[in-house]
């Protein structure tokens, strides 16, 4: 008995039939005798055919004109499902962005939310009503529709689990909740009951992408507890959340990202200031640097490894090439980042010996090494980071 | 150079190339210094997409959803129609009808427009922005969407006209204005430069469904000039008005409208009342009975002839006869009822003998004749309806 906010993505809501699967789940967790709020992103493909129709009248369209075409996707999805739910013999009603108080900035096409007005959903959340919630969409102080960008559903429904003072706010996707490793690819893969926001965060900027991070960061601001749990099979999932009961997993999960590359530029002259005008530039072109190593060379040069995304490498190279005179710039693509991750680590010294020993046994060479507070990564040839998530998986996650 | 309230109905804009051409039109007229809002439906068949997705999540969806998922449709056809004119090169925004300012009652599916609050609309004109406003929709106090019903979007663009004292009311159709008779059945049809509200009112019950009625009602209220005009040949069209000059013509046109069933109770007891309960008993089931006939017989009994629709034909005996007894009710559906409109024939005592006489020398029987101040109809055999059109329209209509 509580207050249960529910977020399902377009893939959940994608025809008939599966806009009648969520109506069950959702009046399900009303049965139980919860209020309940659902957040939905617009169905399966229609982002895709509004994005098409849209280009066929103009290569370049206005953002203002992009959101308002795009929110109708919601709108549409909204009122379907809660037609579905009330077939079911449910009270329900659908509320637009604006009409549930989602005030956000002007930056169409990723807005941020500034506030919710809740008076209309705790409004109808009185009268018993089912309220069904036009995620990734809200109005600006001109009453000019607006969108939340990438993921902006699942920020969506946080911030109603937080201005309602929400129990929890499941995320429902298409697996069944967060895992140590791909369960598809690494044997004794665990789904995980409990994970930190730190944890959530880390594994998703590593490629776990289960959640948008701007979810988690909202929630972990206002401690909304999450949960993440599959849409076709809603058994309990992995809950999210500030502090977790110890477990005997020392390390959350072993992540593998492949869109890594690695840029070198060896034989750099040492002259003051030179790192920074270098990044200095990169940032200015949007490529994020991600590792960074520093080595000496001789004659008073030095080597600077760093990794940008894949489609970052090329043009790094180039735009390094028109500034640096008399070294070398070389860019290897054929790289995988692999990382562990968990809160738990911190305080053992061991855990990073204990990877780079997993790896060491498999014949695995290192690259370049970055270690945080909850998280250790390592580069590594592209062609061994299936096995390496594999030897490191074994090492730490008891395989009971 | 003034104010040109524009209305495009989703043939108009049912692609991305009807789109353009209407940026086109849109643009043609805001070039030639006038200030131009444009109105325009959904775009072709989403209408008719959106209903039947609403069918497979629920066969009897509440009102409010369905029109919270109608109103999707012009969201759509408006921003794309924007982006089509901002890549013109023009200025343009894009407004939702609660943006447009329509305020509405809550009867949804057929809301009626209470009022327009035109800040929105005057402020963005003032821009010198070109204003695409969704028609078809408003929103009531409880801040809901709400859907005006059929013909909806031209009601919107004569309510627009009305609130902002537009110059001239334009509704672009797949004709080139209003003809005399249908031109691809009668020799000699002709497109009308004017035609009064009256006129036109008469003309669109009578089957030439160019304009809906409730904007034409709407128009005549507030004095809106109208022109019936084509989307895909934008010349000059009819003109609707109060007042026009006089003509040599003395009809404004001739239709036919088959969808008439003629019923007739013959033998009936005249006892008082009878007539009365009839017609109670046929309005209380939704039948709309146009024209009467009646008659007397002998032995005190008299004949009662009326029409209905054709599919009320059956049903109207059926109440009928379990309603009445002895007397003989029988129903005719091989019908046509043929009218002339115009309102110069009322000072003109020899019209309706003109058009008795044509239908005469063409052989054909008249089984009733109803006539009002601006419009005589008859009922004659369905298989003669296109002859007498043309015969009528002869006679009338000067061929030079």
């Amino acid at each position: 008995m509580g207050l249960i906010v529910q977020k399902f993505g377009g893939s959940s809501v994608a025809d008939a039939e599966r806009v009648k699967n969520v109506a069950r789940i959702v009046t399900d967790t009303y049965k139980q005798g919860n209020d309940v709020v659902v957040v939905v992103s617009a169905q399966g493909d229609t982002t895709d055919d509004l994005i098409a129709k849209a280009g066929e009248v103009n290569p370049h369209p206005a953002k203002r004109e992009m959101d308002q075409l795009m929110a109708a996707g919601e709108q549409i999805s909204i009122s379907l499902l809660a037609m579905a739910i009330e077939g079911m013999g449910f009270p329900v009603i659908s509320l637009l962005g604006w009409q549930a108080g989602f005030n956000t900035n002007s930056i169409y096409g990723s807005a941020r939310i500034k506030n919710i007005r809740p008076n209309r959903l705790q409004a109808e959340l009185a009268k018993h009503n089912i309220v069904v919630v036009a995620g990734f969409q809200g109005i600006n102080r001109y009453d000019d529709l607006t969108t939340l960008g990438r993921g902006g559903s699942d920020t969506s429904a946080v911030a109603i689990a937080a201005a309602l003072r929400a129990d929890r706010c499941q995320i429902f996707t298409d697996v069944e909740g967060v895992y140590t490793a791909d369960p598809r690819k690494v044997e004794g893969a665990k789904k995980l009951d409990e994970i930190t926001y730190d944890e959530m965060l880390e594994l998703a900027t590593l490629g776990a992408q289960v959640l948008n991070n701007r979810s988690v960061e909202m929630a972990k601001k206002y401690g909304v507890e999450l949960e993440v749990l599959s849409s076709l099979n809603p058994i309990p999932g992995t809950i999210v959340k500030e502090h977790i009961k110890m477990e005997k997993m020392l390390i959350r999960g072993v992540t593998k990202d492949t869109d890594v590359a690695l840029v070198s530029i060896l034989g750099l002259k040492d002259t003051p200031g030179v790192a920074f005008k270098i990044f200095a530039k990169l940032a200015q072109k949007n490529m994020n640097v991600d590792i960074i190593l520093q080595s000496f060379g001789r004659d008073g040069t030095k080597d600077l490894i760093f990794t940008v995304s894949k489609d970052n490498g090329e043009p790094a190279v180039k735009l390094l090439e028109d500034m640096l005179d008399d070294c070398r710039i070389v860019c290897n693509t054929n790289v995988a980042k692999v990382s562990i991750v968990g809160a738990g680590m911190e305080s053992h010294p061991g855990t990073a010996s204990k990877m780079f020993e997993a790896l060491f046994e498999s014949n695995i060479n290192i690259q370049m090494i970055s270690t945080s507070e909850i998280k250790i990564s390592v580069i590594i040839d592209a062609e061994e980071a299936d096995r390496a998530v594999s030897a490191i998986h074994k090492a730490f996650i008891p395989n009971d």
